[in-house]
């Protein structure tokens, strides 16, 4: 088996702590599984939020995944139903089918949904953490991570960081000019980006090096494990409906992306940047306008992802995923 | 004493039920006033939100008012400190004084602050209470509403209505466009007013028309009352304040039509309409535009107050607050 | 009959030179006639742009009303037949008609069509006039004068002022924002509202004071002229046509006022005021956000028109219209 | 000398005709050098737009470069002083200089200024073209050709094609999202990317291709001739100049990027694009969204360049400088 690359944890003892905010979604749950893969990883907590597909259908798939994943005892708890202000929600279901995660079978959750609201366990979360030990790793649209802030606003100095799927810097896949995640609830993205706190946005630039190609597919395919039998269910839908969709040749994985960053920042490289969310173009809306100059005067608060080590890329999440049974 | 007008229970037993939305300011003080000294109405809770102060000083205000008003065992709790997107509190020292209340020697609260969030004590009340027997009274930026509403969004069938002092149909004050609450907080307020609820907009239009001219101003200090004298101590500041910065003679006491309109709606003469919160444009953010005509297709779903019946309505207020201690 | 009110003319021997930039339209049609009927007004010239109809067909029948009112040897001229930025020229046939002036029979034009673009005429004509002697009058959408401004700025100290009918400060009627002349091409507004002249705006809440009542629509009948004869046609449809758009027991002659404005100030009262094209928003494209207050710094650099004085006007209008043959 | 590459005549005996639209500017003025050194082209015309300086001073400096090039009987004229809607002149001394074309010493003018504005003399000079014949190439803001287009609509039909240097698919240089040439005019943009011809944007991504380098630099040097050293001359003002501003070690030489798209295509590969101007963003006004997918249903209408042949570019370049006195 590959080994995993080191993580961040310095050769500490310490995991790398995170709380996923994830719409499952394939590459969500991919995301999930690499997470749950990862010795070097604790996850903090699981919230789902309406978006690849509705809430209902998200935070079922998210229990399915974790169930899959051996994740007993972590909590999942389901957040906002819809956009911060907009109230409409925009699914993709040519990108993940009906249920949001159309191609395996799912397993009935052998998890209980926690009762809190997914805000509250967020908030929760972050607060009862020591500062800067965990960190958030939102892959659908921000509404719960948004308004986390709004109802408790000392997260922002609390979090060791904020690592989100989403945006990019030269290109959209909704629209010319926006990605799904921002382009669903760009307040909410508005309110992420202008809090006091560190966001690495991992954005399509990024993510687009990142696809599962014919060989990655055979890499799950050999693990011969119902996890890697899962993985490889996942992208014979999602390979096909990306193409169909985006006119890929193979999908890139977006959402892993994020986590990776997140728990092995040196396979994604990154640069200082200053990142506004457009709220008012009529072309634009949901653009996350990525400054990475400097020159007019904006502060480059936040980190974009540029560049992504493919291989150990994809050695890290085999390498996670053959980990699970 | 001038006898109070009927109130909308038709003779019934039933008191009317507000939730008191509040970011006092005077004329939310003497809302809160108004509707304490009436005897068939019943403050289910009062929930304060930044606004004309910050958080912490309505929130202390809410609290010296509700004890002048005697309302020991009420719910009073604290909820958004800033607006649902923007962040930016928009306070108004130059209408309402660095305090938000200045003019009355503010007592000692003798109630305490209900440790919830002002949002949950919203959600829990209107899911708690009978369907449409609550109303909701908002006087300040929509911010707790909006955030309640996404947090539970059934309280939109449950409320009886939703009855708030904000934005107008042919005019603004901060801007030529735009009134303070609806301008403070424009997504929030765009939230409330797209919710499958029936909103009664008592506006600018309808509050220009409540002035508290001198002879009402006397018959505050003719009460010889703790609360006459209170309120008499408000006006002794608002009057001259809005006097220099508004240019009227007398001022207009804006929240106070907005709960009058809740309990004794028979004084306030309202048509239907639709109201879309302008949230783009460059002269016009927060304005709401009303549709009176439905011209267009609109549907007017919602309530616009046009006239107050002046003489009731201030002899519903004087007497209401006679009844106070 | 009606003796005509005193003109501006001061007793003096000069007369009110107008340039009337049409799109007519009823109103227009109404108010060249009562141009060519005041004996102390010179139209300069009649210029022409798309609005209510094409520019072929307001164009046309522009020369067939100066044919009516016997304007020969009066400079008539095709303009702008699109708006300035959007390209998109938006007709009213259902108040105008399939013609632009559906109702009369319309002569066969006795004037040729001047072959200078409108524009030109608009620029050489001012340009040509002594300073301060000449008044634009537009009572369509903007165009023509915004590419006049940008073709020749200097025509902006050159003119006398602008008067033009166009916008509202409490109300629109394409939407609840918007007048049409103004959502027609909002951009071109914008061109001549922050151009270094001073614009009055006569607006809705002006126009809507001017209303053709059956009284009004006897005195044109009893005229027993070509001229009455003409005006009666076009208010037997105008009239219900009005009606059934637009909620009007009788029609406004929104235009006529403000030629009237423009040869007789009296009879319209105007305050000071600040004008802004709102170009961005979403539902208040084209409005005119007029500050009559200037607390915000603005300056008050327009004039806006506020109240008619009804009997005079339509004393001036008949009588006007009663010295044509 | 380097051979010119073939131009576009396939080695007919006709012309490339263009017609130069420039605010030089030192890139429009290598632009200007370059159509003048190249055999197989004929300038049809110089038009100037208020851009890189006012129109005064662009207009000055045009006529100098074309009689740097020997450009006698050419029509230079000047156009639009100002930006169509907005009315605000953007310079750009920081990059071209307190003259706009700061470096050379600029000969006295042997070509006389046409008096015709330039915009009469762009629909004159495309009407009274064989259809199909004559090419457009914009190098400063849009705002003559909006008027033009405007001013008389058949020219969208009469035109070879429009080549213009402005925009960008994946990046902007005054703001992150936008070019000089579109942001200083984007409702001059909109009209000419929305008007029913082919504009083939080359914009940004194309341009940085062409750096100025030291040997490119060395090659005019090289040359020994008043144009070679005027060229010199230009570059020693503004390699050092877009190197302080915009971190450049070589300057890209923008507009000459369009004509060599004008005059020699194969030397810039394009792809088929639909390209909105944002008018209305917070963050991305003049932003020109580009569709090169054409997924959601737009109209793959224009073309965009891509890839620019470096060598062949810099060859073409110097040998029409060279040809020049
Ligand atoms: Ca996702
Ligand atoms: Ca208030
Ligand atoms: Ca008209
Ligand atoms: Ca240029």
């Amino acid at each position: 088996m590959t080994p995993v690359p080191a993580l961040r944890t310095d050769g500490g003892e310490a995991p790398v702590r995170v709380l996923l905010d994830v719409d499952p979604g394939h590459d969500d749950a991919l995301a999930i599984l690499v997470a749950a893969g990862l010795p070097g990883v604790e996850i903090a907590a699981i919230t789902t939020v309406g978006g690849n597909q509705t809430l209902e259908k998200v935070t079922r798939n998210a229990l399915a995944v974790a169930t899959v994943a051996g994740l007993e005892g972590t909590v999942v708890a389901a957040g906002c139903d819809r956009p911060l202000v907009t109230g409409a929600v925009i699914t993709d279901p040519e990108t993940h089918g009906a249920s949001g995660l159309d191609g395996p079978v799912l397993p009935e959750p052998t998890l209980p949904l926690d009762p809190r609201h997914g805000v509250d366990v967020i908030v929760e979360t972050v607060m009862a953490a020591e500062p800067g030990t965990l960190t958030l790793v939102p892959t659908g649209p921000l509404t719960n991570i948004a308004t986390a802030l709004r109802r408790e606003p000392a997260i922002a100095e609390r979090v060791a960081e904020v690592v989100l799927m989403g945006g990019g810097y030269t290109k959209g896949n909704v629209t010319p000019a926006a990605e799904f995640n921002i382009y669903t609830d760009p307040e909410a993205a508005h309110v992420v980006f202008s809090a006091p706190w560190r966001v690495t946005m991992v954005g399509l630039d990024l993510t687009h090096q990142a696809l599962a190609t014919p060989d990655v597919h055979e890499r799950f395919r050999a693990m011969g494990t119902r996890a890697g039998g899962f993985v490889v269910d996942m992208l014979n839908f999602f390979g096909p409906a990306y193409r169909a969709k985006q006119g890929f040749d193979s999908p890139p994985v977006h959402d892993v992306c994020a986590l990776v960053r997140a728990v092995a920042p040196d396979l994604v490289t990154v640069r200082p940047g200053h990142v506004d969310v457009e709220l008012h173009g009529q072309h634009t809306r949901g653009m996350t306008v990525t400054d990475l100059q400097g020159r007019q005067g904006r502060d480059l608060d936040h980190l974009v992802a540029t560049d992504l080590d493919v291989r150990r890329f994809w050695d890290l999440v085999t390498g996670a995923v053959a980990r699970l049974p």
